[in-house]
């Protein structure tokens, strides 16, 4: 994937994000939240306001940025302001027509009432949530690669890190190695911070990595992901400290039937709350529909988790060229928790894992 | 320092909040960042909306974090909604009086506008911008040893990872070791992705590590820290590969002693804005002003950046008890840069550095 044909796909996005703004009666879009922005143009700093309009697009960021706006950005106009996003709305040199979008849920109460107070006599501003949503969620050819990258690289760290698992090592010691790891191996940082969560402390699936030691026999949830220009990995394997006890090895193989379970009965055309109840029933009919409390899986790209929602609620229709996590898990509040996730992208129709690493139950 | 100690001060914090709220007018004030909310209770979970009224205190989070708020939180009275904050303001079964204020740079403004329609029968709902940074800028006894302990781990982080600095190593190695250390030293995270800038790099003051190996007489920017329960620590050294230039010494020098002179010259009493120009006279006074592009420092704490600029705008009157850095640099563009930076607490009227790590050229 060239940067050539990575500009085409930006053009033909913003076309059909120019179509989308028209139906709806927008005549301008200031998008401040900087994933889309770079979605939409290529900018990867970490201050910008983009203006769309039908007739040119702007990308406003200060000074810091010259050289990277200019390099990076081709589908719309860098400018480089000294006085701020909204005195340059202000100043009346940009045609924002008379009905302009702001992303409601991306934009401070502050900013947009100063915004609006900018434009007040000329148009009207109107929040919309979500905009982006749909778009995002289809990924490019070039995106995909780099999210193949980015699992690439979680995968190498897993092959490092979980033969490193004894009782002589904690919990954040683990965390430790994966970040580094992460780092020394071409990601620019973690995708969020590890999960290291062993025995009774792993059924919490949000457990910070504490500094209590692995203990024989426990089970050890194992959650991380990096991000490469941009694009995060995310995965999650459950694995034992020697041999586990009978029930452990029993929830084990139902979560990971559960996880092919859902990786194979992805299909385009299917609803996500209908991916999500297959795998939920499947997990109830074993006894344990009540210690699977969350989720089966969420979108991802420029962000960790990003618009899908594969769960009871989620009405979305799965289409080619979707990326999400299949995440089952059971957590047995005051003994263990097994939780096995993979990203998966929609293609030809079914679901791909992105991940080569074992789904298997090691004993360490 | 106890927890009692800590419950009493927080205590007296909110007695102080109540009062300036009543001084402005506020009934009910609804406190959405998740920094003043630790501030404030104690709580450190990912998700809260904290009320405040002189009739009691409530903290809403959900079900993930039950037991964490009620171990954590005394100065208000934990509850878990199922239905969300919103949801639980609507419901009419807390008072919020005629004027209720809402951190309107905290909020986005589709919550903003959620909570005005869900409140808007019975009350106002007034935006209010940085009014708990007077209270956080100055830290209690409890909380400049969470930033001691901080400083601390980064100088070890970096007398360990200093030396580690060859031809052989890349600027995102050292960054790697430099998170890898921060976490097995006990802290939970870097307080922000480690800076490592080498040669003609160092001349950005936000460079990102790259693949880039060390060149033999660079100059490199090491720009790190970390975070302790909730507490940050942020310190700045640069060091030479071999022998530097005589540019790069002389530079150094200048740093150096601007470094020195600020830290020095800080006295209570003092405005941020004089303290920032002793230290920009003395490097202008040098032919360096141009080269020194940001401010000399920021409040740090809960957040690295929060509260107080040390900038030519800085009108804060510094105080006993504040915490802010002082961190001059030299940026010579397509050369080198260098930047020394300290945090510092003020004590006795005057400022002291919590760091012990040498301020003395290395070269490697």
């Amino acid at each position: 994937m060239d940067s050539f044909q990575e500009n085409a796909w930006q053009r033909a996005s913003l076309e059909q994000v120019l179509l989308k703004m028209d139906s709806m009666g927008f005549d301008a879009f200031v998008v401040t939240d900087l994933p889309s922005i770079r979605w939409l143009t290529g900018f990867s700093g970490s201050s910008a306001r983009l203006l769309l309009t039908p007739g040119g697009s702007w990308l406003f960021t200060d000074s810091r940025y010259r050289l990277q706006a200019a390099a990076e950005v081709k589908v719309a106009e860098p400018v480089i302001t000294g006085e701020g996003f909204v005195a340059a709305l202000r100043s009346g040199r940009y045609p924002l027509g008379r009905c302009v979008a702001l992303q409601s849920d991306r934009v401070s109460w502050h900013e947009a009432s100063r915004i609006i107070a900018a434009v007040d006599e000329r148009c009207r501003v109107v929040p919309v949530d979500g905009f982006f949503d749909a778009f995002r969620m289809v990924k490019s050819p070039g995106e995909l690669l780099l999210m193949q990258r980015a699992a690439d690289i979680s995968g190498q760290v897993l092959d490092e890190v979980i033969p490193m698992i004894s009782p002589a090592m904690r919990e954040c010691d683990i965390a430790a190695e994966i970040t580094c790891r992460h780092r020394k191996l071409g990601a620019q940082k973690d995708s969020f911070d590890p999960i290291v969560a062993s025995g009774a402390r792993g059924a919490m699936p949000h457990a910070q990595p504490a500094d209590a030691r692995f203990e024989p026999g426990s089970l050890i949830v194992i959650d991380m992901g990096c991000m490469v220009d941009g694009y995060a990995s995310d995965q999650t394997r459950t694995v034992g400290l020697g041999p586990v006890c009978a029930e452990a090895k029993e929830v084990y193989g139902i979560v990971r039937e559960a996880q092919q379970l859902g990786v194979c009965s992805a299909r385009c055309g299917m609803r996500a709350r209908e991916l999500d109840g297959i795998v939920r029933s499947f997990i109830a009919g074993h006894g344990y529909g009540e210690a699977f409390g969350h989720g089966l899986g969420h979108g991802i790209g420029l962000e960790v988790h990003e618009g899908l929602h594969i769960s009871p609620k989620g009405e979305t229709v799965l289409q080619e060229g979707m990326v999400f996590t299949i995440e089952p898990g059971i957590y047995l509040e005051g003994k263990f928790g097994v939780r096995i996730e993979d990203t998966v992208v929609m293609e030809a129709g079914r679901a791909r894992s992105l991940q080569r690493y074992s789904r298997e139950l090691t004993e360490l």
